[in-house]
């Protein structure tokens, strides 16, 4: 179970019910996860982090699958149990086929190979892909 | 310098050459570099971790700079040095613009802090994102 | 169930209950936690740990609840759910308030942030950051 | 070099001006680090992340330098350079003395090599230390 | 459960099969463990893990055993549950002793924690270990 | 430069004179690389360190080559960049071809590589590979 157990809306305080029921209504959804319950016990952390993940996660230059994607991405390195489920179930919402969730992995687990060759061959980065130059 | 340095084109057998003529043709550039020319120093190696490259990373269910987006992801989250250079110099010629990395960026950041609170309020997996239930 | 199961007290070796006892006295607890039986099973990896653990932990220039929250701020950060389990509940013991644990994940969650930021920018350390200067 | 290049000061917009001079007037130093110089390019990712460390860093039940140690540790687990040279450059001016830091490396040493053994010998986590029951 | 489930040797294609074949005959077992099940979902990453796979744990300049001994030094570093579990059970069968085991993590155990000491220190590299002097 | 410098034998005091004496004759060499001289600051520190290593890579059910093998392993998987220049060039000196140098790097890019694909696709532990049932 969650290090202090999980804060359920009825027994949240304004403060925290303000932020549930905006996560509610950004994602149209009518239930809270639990990781927001789990850390709403400071309910600082809990706004901070929200708010961040609701400007982040908003559509923009990148469109919104694409950005569920890229967290699966990350929480696939990192190996984070709960990140890698709820991620996955975000992603397909935002409408991500069984076929695009193949090639992502196929693409995460070439990355992470290659990224330890890369270190192992301690390879130097080439003049031209040095950055700032473009 | 790389471990056991870099073999050059000139200086390559037939079995090196023909992956690295597959590379400039396919990548449609006229160099090679670095990562390829420190591991080429095992033709199979080298030969494996191209065609699988080849194959990963072609057109698919996902467009090719959204692979090259995830790259970056995963070596930012690696904190793969060479990899982020080559990579973020791959999504540019893809079509990356700043405004998209900023992006990336951003959610990569998020995604990474967001994993370890997960991991530290220890927060368990809700019914609902259970796997194959979909 | 671990690896090579438990070494429990009754069925120790003396050198492996000599290890136990210290662990016991050092501590003030009446039992041994699953980490210290399951790796037993090698007397002499026990002792060089519990050993290296009983100096490290020990009261110093920084105080042992200071200690512990290092040891969860790593765990957390390296996802190792056995460990972060062990080292809350000995900080907690050590006399962590729920308000002290939100603040070090707030901390953990933002230095794996912007860990990830300074990464993926590339960015180059400041002269007045290189060491040794002070 | 930055991705993009470092944003001066006499070269920002009011926007990113108005962070620098939080920084420099929160932290009272006349100086910007190149950390925010590089993410600057992006004025909502810079006034975010810097609000966020802003309100995270700040005394609270831990004091500001059992803060900056938290930063140094997770920063060496990660291996972000740029992090450790500037966390550590931070914490030395928090107040953090030599002996303070060596108890920190060999903490954040320790931890890393049990967070390892723990996940090789497979162990299972303590009733006693499951999570809510405090 | 697997995100998608498990692909059952009876409900698959005849190109899932008959890497399934394959990676019984070569293996000399008659059973398919959850990991190609799990990816046989899509067969063209399914061929390509599995014939690099075969082709790097084959005997060559380095024998059987120390690479499964290798393969659980990493996924114990990288905290992959089922990965430590399969490779730990493959090292059982190519002659891994208890002995070869704790010696293993007494290894990677040293690795990790020095790995953060190098980094905490910010030590550089010994002219005499750069690479390619060799 | 390392944090605090380096501490030359000169300089040093007996007890971490005593340590660097027993690296020299330990390993039949006649100078102290830069990892032992950055962390002799905090002799106790040194001390430990050396200790365990000298305990851990000593021959045992594994042999010296084997276990730097190992050690490199880590260390590429972790991403630091000290320990693969040093680890390497040690596992050159026990012994390790160029040939056994690209299969070692061969086997930490799939475990890298399927490591991520078990935790993406969620994959749960065989039955069969349960530990202690050996």
């Amino acid at each position: 179970m969650a290090t202090y157990g999980l804060v359920e809306y009825a027994d949240a305080n304004p403060e925290v019910r303000a932020v549930y029921d905006d996560i509610m209504s950004t994602r149209k959804v009518d239930w809270i996860n639990n990781f927001w319950k789990a850390i709403a016990h400071d309910p600082a952390l809990l706004k901070r982090t929200w708010e961040s993940i609701k400007q982040v996660m908003a559509p923009g230059a990148l469109d919104p699958l694409v950005k569920e994607l890229l967290y699966v991405a990350v929480s696939v390195t990192n190996g984070c149990g709960y990140c890698i489920a709820s991620h996955s179930a975000s992603a397909r919402e935002q409408g991500m086929t069984p076929e695009m969730f193949h090639e992502l992995m196929s693409v995460v687990g070439m990355a992470n190979e290659t990224n330890r060759l890369a270190n192992g061959y301690q390879v130097e980065i080439d003049d031209a892909f040095k950055a700032s130059s473009q």
